[in-house]
């Protein structure tokens, strides 16, 4: 084992899931073990963006319980952003960002970095990586996966996908009740819209709560699968004739023939220049009613469905906590520039073991659902996606409750004594 | 007592809730008790839609453990309906009705009839009350009280309105750490749209989130106070200014200062003549976006919020089944044409029973959040109403869970033979 002196810094980064909190507590918990090396363990507030103002908090001044507690806690804990370096679009910008940024790991000697997120965040932490080899300032970094679209490439699945899936199951499984409970002379329609941008994961993953032939949901629209239309009403009237009600999930991110995404406004983007998606739901609603005649409700879950820690996977939960431990493990061992994978060792029973893969081999690219996991018609996903979901959603959480509501943590973020000039 | 022997018939109507199951279990338990004078326990499918069909089944060869398991089983287990006997606006066509539906009565023996719905399904078995006199079938009709709307007079509260906002307060919860949590430079706005056509009640029992000063929902926007769409805007401005993000919820009746709804799309009505509402919160997002440029996030919980078992109040299924019990005893005691109420006995220990009254009294009055519970801004729900909705959210079920899923009861439902010509 390499020994490297210093402190570690941990942070967060992207859209916030219902486990990113474990992964930050494993960090923690496991870099307890390594205090001969590790002076102080440090939070950086809100990713980069708050790093780069010198915003770190002193994470063992927080109180145990309240480490243990970031378990059960959904959403991200330290603050998350989605700020972008970004070298081709503005190096200017990005060399400034990255100056800034070793300016504040040497002030504080951080020799150890851990990045929980998705896609642009494992690429952030590679052109860290990168920077500090070509700047010469020793330190490691890990990136922590996270993201309820399952779309990091390499790892079997990521933490925050099993709690997404397990609560939207649970979901269209009431609603579908719901639904189908309602006497109607025509039938009814209700159509349920979940996040996914490029990847349909969480949309697939609801098909766990079809247990039965008849249960919903009837139709998933996946992102991966082109939507044609003529198609859709069709297999809605089918749906419709057979038992009266139909249960569809669609993905936010659906996309025509043309590659074109229903129900997008073209006009807005966030941070990383992706167009702001938000009415799939409403887009088809509209065709169902006018086509079918038939009265159709919507639900959107938004937020909800990322952040729902009362209904979390302790499968989940248990991973992002490993994934935390890992990230701080192989950094121990001299490893930098790598990405933890969740590998799965074997389906049934269901065993898994943590892995790494380099940075560079991960950085934007997406991970979409095979196309041998969706039947053949397109409508839903097939045996091979729910032995491999299954899993992920078993086991639940014991949720302290205070009030009749679930008792979060708050972290009480004893501030670190900045050392540099304020950036403007 | 007085005795009237014959069968007993239960059934639901309206927008089904997380508990209007654990209503007919506690009829049909209770029932259980009066086996002197009940010959056979009956449920109507799809209420009175099915009724007039003759679609009953025979509740005593369910299991006992199905009729347990309807105590944390969402929507209707029985099937529900929006079916209105209308003799104002088609005299005709009730009339026809009322004879079809006495002649099921007569056919089956019925003499116990307990319908468990809201608003209009009080009305519904006060008319059929009334016939029963005016035809002299000797039977007792209780109405169970059931909605998630909490809209019914009389009654302290209606079951369902407790699981339902002990979920959107939790959901509320987990959205507002997970748009606190991302880091922006203009801040940013969540708007949870939950339903209440006429009175804010759902939307009001969010404010059981906001545990400190800053915690959300920041603002609760009810159809009792008329929106002002400037006072709004400023009052967002104002909530980013000193926090930097804002959650908004809003019940989906909302209305302006000439009555109007927000995002009623006024073309479509449902059964009962209402408008369709769809986009308060789509309404109120553009606004933001707007008048204020804050990036601007929409949930939609939908069905969602009247179906989640999963994460029902303890509290409200103990009293929604005390209301089932509640119906089959008074009407053993002889009692007739009345509707079950929720009595608050005291509020610190809270403390309960169950009362009735008479349905004449009930049908179609609406009850409303009093103006004294809501602060005198308008912008939030008080401590009155704290005081009144806490101990509704209280408990938690033990929910038995299916490989990640909830493990909801289905009913066998075996037919009880017809008698009748069918009704074309």
């Amino acid at each position: 084992m390499s020994e490297l002196v210093g402190n570690l810094l941990v942070a967060q980064s992207g859209g916030p899931t219902a486990v990113i909190n474990a992964s930050v507590a494993g960090v923690i918990q496991e870099a307890g073990n390594h205090m001969n090396v590790v002076d102080e363990i440090y939070g950086g507030l809100n990713g980069i963006y708050g790093i780069l103002r010198e915003d770190l908090i002193d994470l063992q001044e927080e109180q145990t319980s309240a480490i243990e507690g970031l378990k059960h806690t959904p959403a991200a804990a330290l603050g998350t952003c989605r700020y972008k370096i970004d070298f081709a679009k503005n190096p200017e910008k990005a060399t400034k960002d990255m100056d800034r940024l070793f300016e504040v790991f040497q002030a504080h000697n951080i020799r150890y970095f851990f990045y929980a997120g998705g896609n642009d965040s494992q690429d952030t932490s590679h052109k860290i990586h990168l920077e500090a080899e070509k700047r010469g300032w020793e330190m490691r970094i890990i990136g922590v996966p996270k993201t309820i679209d399952n779309d990091l490439p390499f790892t079997d699945h990521t933490p925050g996908y099993g709690s997404a899936i397990k609560y939207s199951a649970t979901t269209v499984m009431e609603v579908a009740l719901d639904v189908s409970s309602m006497a109607t002379d025509a039938g009814s329609c209700c159509i349920i819209e979940v996040m996914g941008r490029s990847a349909g994961w969480i949309a697939a993953g609801t098909v766990l709560a079809k247990r039965e032939q008849l249960d919903a949901p009837h139709i998933i629209l996946l992102p991966e699968v082109p939507f044609r239309k003529d198609a859709f009403v069709a297999q809605v009237k089918q749906e419709i004739s057979e038992h009266q009600f139909c249960v569809v999930v669609v993905g936010e991110g659906l996309k025509d023939e043309n590659g074109d995404e229903l129900g997008a406004d073209k006009t807005k983007k966030d941070a990383f220049g992706h167009a702001v998606l938000s009415g799939a739901a409403e887009t088809l609603k509209e065709i169902v009613e006018k086509e079918i005649g038939l009265k159709t409700r919507t639900v959107k879950l938004g937020y909800a469905q990322r952040s729902a820690a009362h209904h979390a996977s302790e499968q989940d939960v248990d991973e992002a906590v490993a994934c935390g431990q890992m990230a701080v493990r192989s950094a121990m061992e001299g490893k930098s520039g790598y990405m933890v994978t969740i590998d799965r060792t074997s389906n049934a029973p269901y065993e898994w073991t943590t892995g790494l893969k380099p940075l560079a081999d991960i950085a934007n690219v997406e991970h979409l659902i095979p196309r041998d996991w969706i039947t053949e018609d397109g409508w839903l996903p097939n045996e091979k996606f729910i032995e491999y979901a299954q899993p992920l959603i078993e086991g639940e959480l014991h949720m302290p409750m205070e009030r009749g509501l679930p008792k979060f943590v708050h972290l009480a973020k004893e501030k670190v004594e900045k050392k540099l000039t304020p950036i403007v």
